[in-house]
């Protein structure tokens, strides 16, 4: 398989890139690489180009540049140029850590939508950290749209679906609805409209509206919502580990000898409650509904991040979770129509 | 100032509540009390009636009960009892434990909105945790209404900008917009109306857009948002903090000798942490926009809380911010009339 990278995309790029695909070119024999950027710094970095193919790309698009008009503009970008590889069928996948709105619009415009899927979502994967079934759940929209409507969140459903069962290898996915409630007549209309749509869905092994709150204690193993929810919760499970790892620094270090002794002791307490928050471990975030895996890290992320990532896109492919989600829509394509229109005709 | 309060709400009900009063009532000699109840119950537990007056109520509404069904025909419950003494001026402010949906449908339709608000917000207040400023801010909507719209969240910035003045006692409270990114064209459309609609507004100090992930550094003291975000958001750190405190316990008790002897030492530094997190130290959530204070607790509250409760009941009244509230809205009414016009316009 061949994966075409973004070598200009992220605060580190293209250093950080370049190692970690080096790192990954090590780890993962079977995948080659195509590398887009500016050759010369690429090639700065690149220590053995064996399986890995530089491109030139001319131009870069800035992490500031407004997405849409740099995809549509920049046409000799990194972004462009992988985007299209895998458009073209010259790569099975695209990879980036650069701009997350030319990332998603070169996902959607360039790469193409799946036939029965009318908006791509962000899907993030996310440590479950308490209870006994410690592991991980997928959560999706994470911020691909903000205007969601109902129809798109029930096929956030069928992704995140085919994304746990395929990639996870969780064999029958329990979906759950982000709510403000568990009752099933909680939220705005729309959610309670997507409530009812996934409790009458024999395909989808629903486990009915889940809160926030029970995120980390693994309530789902998909949990769907709409793209501004998604994001803003995501964003609250960070910054509220982010502010408490720090409490607890600026705490010991104020609490004396006594305290930073005790915390020398709890170094590798501390070390796996780090681990445990940190999803970068499980790779990049996923737009699904797209022909192809596209998928993104944090502009902060260093080589072995980069590295986890191609695995992770390895494992995307090598699932064919996405032909096998084709397969459903095309062979269901006579019931999905007839939700959009019930959907439709219920306004 | 008088208070009236629901006895039967919460899972400790009426036991801690009454315990709760009986502190209040020693802290706060200014402040006399209406406990709405089962008297025989209430009075198994009243020590001293000084400044209490114990009023029956033969019905209770339960936890389970459908919110604006009970207060509608439950007219003897303690809710409804406790909101009507507030209504017709016996009691200053309303208080419970009790049934979330209940005591938000006696506000609005009991207590009764101020003029001027077309949808009264729940707000609460949340610790800063992290960099210089550690103090607290203050959510508005967590969950009044799911189905918010645009004149709504501006109207929150008007009431929480009254709260952290009033209250809080902010000079000049630094208004944000929940967002997902901080440029002023993020979210969906109804999100950047409101943002237009407050960098507008002369009255309102607006710091523009803020993240979630954000919110417990201290981005701004108040941060407007539509309850459905707001209640997953709020939800989202509680659920965060909780299952990191879990996992550090957790990961100290399978870490052996020198694990849990560390975290003796470290003893003050969790204790520390355990309070930073705790919210309930500022007290309840209280529903802005209606005559009246009326704040609820977690059900799971004890003495102690519902104690810090009334002082914070205190405050407000003190504080006289829903009079001044009423005053701006009074003396704006034009101007509130004709953003509440180009809103319709521009649908």
């Amino acid at each position: 398989m061949k994966i075409a990278v973004d070598a200009m995309g992220g605060d580190y790029a293209p250093k950080e890139v370049v190692q970690g695909i080096e790192l990954a070119r090590d780890a993962y024999p079977d995948v080659t690489f195509q590398l887009f950027g500016k050759s010369d710094q690429i090639k700065q970095y690149l220590k053995n180009d064996q399986n890995i193919d530089v491109i030139q790309a001319d131009e870069v698009i800035e992490m500031g540049d407004e997405p849409v008009k740099a995809v549509r503009t920049k046409k000799q970008s990194s972004i462009v140029l992988a985007a299209t590889a895998v458009k073209e069928g010259d790569a099975d996948a695209f990879f980036s850590a650069g701009n997350t709105g030319a990332i998603l619009a070169a996902g959607l415009f360039i790469v193409g939508r799946i036939k029965g899927i009318d908006r791509p979502g962000l899907t993030t994967t996310l440590p479950v950290i308490t209870g006994k079934d410690a592991g991980k759940f997928v959560m999706i929209d994470v911020g691909a749209n903000a205007d969601t409507k109902v129809l798109n969140i029930y096929q956030y459903a069928l992704m995140g679906k085919y994304y746990a069962q395929n990639v996870h290898k969780v064999a029958n996915p329990r979906i759950g609805l982000l709510n403000n409630g568990t009752e099933a007549d909680k939220g705005d209309m729309a959610h309670r409209k997507v409530h009812d749509l996934l409790a009458a869905d024999k395909d989808i092994n629903f486990v009915g509206n889940v809160e926030s709150r029970e995120l980390l204690n693994g309530v789902a193993d998909v949990v769907v919502t709409d793209g501004f929810t998604g994001n803003a919760v995501l964003k609250s499970i960070e910054g509220t580990a982010l502010s408490m790892l720090k409490l607890i620094k600026g705490s010991i270090m104020a609490g004396g000898t006594k305290s930073k002794f005790g915390a020398l002791m709890l170094k590798g307490t501390f070390g796996d409650i780090a681990n445990s928050m940190d999803y970068s471990q499980y790779g990049g975030a996923v737009l699904l509904g797209v022909k192809a895996p596209v998928v993104k890290t944090h502009g902060s992320s260093k080589a072995p991040t980069i590295k986890n990532t191609i695995g992770q896109i390895r494992d995307i492919i090598d699932s064919n979770m996405i032909s096998d989600l084709n397969t459903y829509l095309t062979d269901h394509a006579e019931d999905l129509k007839q939700i959009k229109d019930s959907i439709k005709n219920s306004k």
